[in-house]
């Protein structure tokens, strides 16, 4: 097992910034095992999946002491342990809330299934919808049912792509049946306490930076 | 106009960063401007959006004199500048390849409308769905068509939303087709030449780090 850092302080966006590069380690141990890759060096790990090798040795290092000198790292039991770190060596349980097309799309999103992520259910304000499911299979339940259902169904994050003017009232209602990770598709960042992490997915900023570069790029003709 | 900066050896990482604050501080002006605001100091602006004043400061300044002392911003005036700046003064063309219902989300997602992206067009492989539209009424035409198509529509972006065995003969298509910029939705990352900006959209790295978050807070319960 990992040496478990007790070091409680880190702000929470190093947290999420760590977290964001373990899962691209993850990612990327994946493509070595399936390749039948036994162990690998933080040069080579860096080299092939264009990352940072002391970064990766320093982020490694922080969680335990995985390497082994002249060896580098084991393949299987690195990508067993970023699992363990990850909170992926049990399946999380994800509700998506918001039955349109993006919703959908989620419940069915093959990369959540991949790395052990189980949506359990989706649900929906419109009755016509209730009853009904994914193409994946997830049901679609009635929003007033959802607090329930979380309980019953050990609910670990929900997912929230529902319009605008409904991510407030949909954050409170999924902070009220006790969820305390949500990830908000929706536009704007609802409010939630402090207990309880929210992550939002903007898509508009990614698309926003792909233009800002274009027109930087414009600059250069003008 | 805002002075044009001359420093084009700026990281492109920092620049991915630097977008992503402007399309922040554009979102949140955009909420200033409905509400009636006629000007805004930094210090305001950091407070009401949970933001960083210097920061704030210091992104504007870099793209030239938009504050006027002991007055701070003009809403209006700065929201004009900062699409300026962002490329979306002018309607920015975009296509979405894959008409799964990734696709079709990406397809009709409000906020890229709101900004000033249009999505002019889908491609698909499945010749059951060329001719059909999204609910918003986004017409999906043939990949074999792709070429000619974003030639003639003036295509600025493509959206990659295909199976991840898809993704490499797509992003090669588009950027054969002449297209700069891609956002790509697809498992794993396709290679584009360095004239090129990808950028990917990775969902499972931020449901990772809110499993890494339960994780961690589960810890302090063992």
């Amino acid at each position: 097992m990992p040496r478990k850092n007790n070091q409680r302080g880190t702000s929470e966006q190093v947290s999420d910034l760590t977290a964001g590069r373990l899962s691209v380690y993850l990612r990327s141990l994946n493509v070595l095992a399936a390749a039948g890759v036994k162990t690998v060096s933080s040069k080579a790990l860096a080299e092939q999946f264009h990352l940072n090798a002391a970064q990766i040795r320093k982020d490694l290092a922080y969680f335990g002491e995985f390497g082994i000198r002249g060896v580098g790292y084991y393949v299987t039991e690195l990508r067993r342990q970023l699992r363990v770190i990850l909170g992926l060596d049990r399946p999380v349980r994800v509700a998506v809330i918001g039955a349109g097309n993006l919703g959908m799309a989620l419940a069915d999103y093959p990369g959540f299934r991949q790395e052990g992520f189980v949506v359990v259910a989706m649900f929906d304000v419109d009755r016509a919808k209730v009853g009904r499911r994914s193409k994946g299979g997830v049901p679609i339940q009635h929003i007033d049912d959802l607090v329930e259902n979380v309980k019953r169904e050990g609910i670990d994050i929900a997912v929230i792509a529902v319009p605008a003017e409904a991510a407030q009232p949909v954050a409170d209602l999924v902070v009220s049946a006790g969820i305390r990770a949500v990830l908000n598709f929706s536009p704007g960042s609802p409010r939630v306490p402090p207990s309880v992490k929210l992550k939002n997915v903007d898509l508009t900023v990614s698309m926003e930076s792909l233009s800002f570069f274009l027109a930087r790029g414009d600059d250069g003709q003008e």
